[in-house]
């Protein structure tokens, strides 16, 4: 018999727990699911006979660890921020450890010790960071193993909604954490390689120098640069690519509306507004634009940012209800972005029907004996509903799969890592296949780093 | 017998030593002036039998007592954080203190502490902080001594280039810390109030939110806001008042044109160039630009930015040589902001007869008995040259002016002030007059924030 202990059961643990128990009778597993509210963990269970919930505050040293030294393996599905106090514990008493989210300084420095006790740590083992990792690494190092120069990797992800509950002119709603989509961004300028020239972004530009790509069977997306592109060259052994970048996807014409907020300022998170909280939706708009004694809200907004009569930006503004003087924010001391989030929020709240989507695209291109190639590999997954979403899906089966092999002794090289070697990437994107998670990869021209399809 | 102490002899202090020497014999003064390197004050000296300088490290705590023990008063031109040690200083030994930068939490926690030994810790004496609230709170007073309600404050300052020294495109030259202005507004967005509704800046989009403004003899101007203007509400007994406006002139077309850098990103100093010490100007330039194999760093900026072809923007980039592949940047690990301000200073350092220009403006709405009226105050300063520049003059003398009258008992208030009370700002505007440093006051019309004169 072997236990899992998950700690943090909330919306992205659903298709975690029921990979989980479908496995349990097969495989001899007890599933042990710690929270401060069980409620969600309680659903997904459903009286499952080879699980159980327990209310767990993972500040309360003594439960957690008296949790932790009777299990087999730890998951952990809390904010990453919380995730070192469980490896520390880990540690101490000998378990395995898996969580969906970035390697921290914190957690990188337990190396040596889970080493020692050969420990297997497992991180972003999730969507993203995590089927981005496996997919990409399994076509490089299977181009590598060719012979082949790598000469382009650019990679995109994005959590939209399913083309099904897409029924606003944004085409998006919060399928995830609102407020990270409102910072989405923010923290200083986005940096990539381009045919060996770097390119730096700031913030401000960043939905205005968006590119497009087509998704097999999905359609045409558009992606606006991440943050860091220059650091994934190192972690994929392509130090020097000539082109390295990687992007988030939106439904086109999203980027260019919603830099509408980015160019007034309403996503800032760094100051708070005096008197927040008795201000109507207009009068946020209304900071952000010069004073006038006679001028309507809408017209100031319209002639700053240059926007005609017949702008489908216009409209998008107005399905929003943001000029509405009626409506009130009523949080205290907010910030800008937190004011934008409860106005967004009125309108793009996922429905109890809804669906979710998550694409993924990668853009391999190489050289071999003179040659030149180029592949394009695409992941479209939609989600059941709101329980079940893709987001979920996507999250929750990686880290149950790796969780399992791990405890199976078929992942078994010790210390912290991140699903890069094909010990991993392997058998788990295998799997992950069986559950509609597959990627569409095709041979296409190359083109190199070229949107345009312009030759100098 | 009296002795000052001047710690920190750089560039603006010229002309406070040049006025203490003048007073010297019959103040019966002696002047000692301490510095890491004395070259500069043993010009300004020129053997002046009443001064004398010494090498001091500020950070020889041993050296820096002893000093100060022996004085009547100290005054630091120091970089403002390095006031600290001196200022505790100074309470170990009794001594008044005279600085132009502004009060710092540190320095404030000494009030107590300078009360109990009847020290006057004299701070924000200098221009902007200084000469700003002197001649702001002399108006203020004297119309709410009148009875008037204030409705209106708004207050502008700029450090510019003589028109007889004006000979480039932007109409401008460093005549201060080049690192200054490069990173000016940054650190948040730009806040104030007008007509009672809050208004808030991002600071892509400061330098098009510029306001026009005629200042009596020296032409039209334009001006951008200052960092946060609501705080000077309480400073100066404002608290309720509608309007409140702080702001940094510039000639007509610079922060248009400025804007250039903002948008592309050259401004930012949070993070550093790879390779940035082998890269060109155009290299530099091309950073912030998409990638084309094909077309040129000129076309893709006149496209992004939407230059046309005869705007005079673009003559401005091309008098700074900004797209010269052969002029090596040559800084290593530099961000852009360090990267821009070395192409910058190929054009914009003062030449040695050039001369500096200070202009500043208040406007004072206010109503009396239900009627309205509106005061207009400015000031210009034309430098001499560059060692007696208008910065120099309006920084020295003000704290020469109130380091002296400390010392003779006229301004004996004690604890950290700032020059905002009629027994400090009365006596040194007076004098300050003598050397041209005099306010051009006139009635205008009242207008309220209204600045294309439209009424609603």
């Amino acid at each position: 018999m072997k236990n899992i202990l998950i700690i943090g059961a909330g919306k992205s643990s659903s298709f975690l727990i029921k990979y989980l128990l479908e496995k349990s009778d097969k495989e001899n597993l007890r599933i042990l699911i710690g929270d401060i509210s069980t409620e969600n963990a309680d659903k997904i269970i459903n009286k499952h006979k080879n699980a159980k919930s327990v209310v767990l505050d993972i500040f309360n040293t003594k439960q957690r660890q008296e949790l932790i030294k009777k299990t087999d393996l730890v998951i952990s599905m809390l904010p990453a921020r919380f995730h070192i106090e469980v490896a520390k514990d880990c540690i101490l008493f000998s378990k395995h450890m898996v969580t969906a989210s970035y390697i921290s300084e914190e957690i990188k420095a337990l190396d040596t010790a889970a080493k020692d006790k050969n420990l297997v740590f497992m991180n972003e083992v999730g969507l993203d960071p995590g089927i981005d990792h496996m997919s990409a690494m399994q076509i490089l190092d299977k181009i590598r193993n060719k012979g082949a120069k790598i000469l382009l990797f650019e990679s995109f992800c994005g959590g939209l909604v399913a083309p099904e509950s897409d029924n606003n002119l944004w085409n998006y709603k919060f399928t995830w954490n609102p407020r990270n989509v409102v910072l989405a961004g923010q923290g200083g300028a986005a940096m990539f390689i381009q045919e060996g020239t770097y390119k730096y972004i700031p913030y401000h530009k960043l939905f205005r120098r968006t590119e497009f790509l087509n998704i097999s069977d999905s359609g045409k997306f558009e992606a606006y640069a991440n943050r860091d592109s220059l650091k994934y060259r190192s972690v994929y052994g392509l130090d020097n690519i000539p082109t390295m970048y990687r992007g988030t996807i939106r439904k086109v014409g999203f980027s260019r509306a919603w830099n509408i907020f980015v160019q007034l300022g309403m996503t800032d998170d760094s100051y708070t507004i005096e008197d927040s909280e008795n201000m109507s939706y207009r009068d946020f708009v209304n900071l952000f634009l010069a004073y006038s004694p006679s001028d309507s809200v809408e017209l100031k907004l319209r002639s700053y940012l240059k926007i005609d009569q017949d702008d489908v930006m216009w409209e998008k503004l107005i399905e929003l209800d943001i000029f509405n003087p009626k409506k009130q924010i009523g949080l205290k001391n907010a910030t800008p972005a937190q004011m934008l989030q409860k106005i967004l929020q009125d309108s793009w709240t996922l429905q109890e029907d809804d669906k979710d989507m998550i694409v993924m695209q990668h853009l391999f291109g190489y050289e071999i004996d003179g040659k030149k190639h180029q592949i394009e590999s695409s992941l479209t997954v939609i989600g059941e509903n709101q329980t079940y979403t893709a987001m979920a899906k996507t999250v929750g089966l990686p880290v149950g799969i790796a969780a399992l092999k791990i405890l199976k002794g078929e992942i078994k090289t010790p210390g912290v890592q991140l699903p890069i070697t094909k010990e991993i990437y392997e058998p788990i994107l295998k799997e992950l296949e069986n559950y509609g998670i597959k990627f569409t990869e095709k041979q296409v021209p190359y083109l190199g780093y070229n949107p345009n399809h312009v030759f100098g």
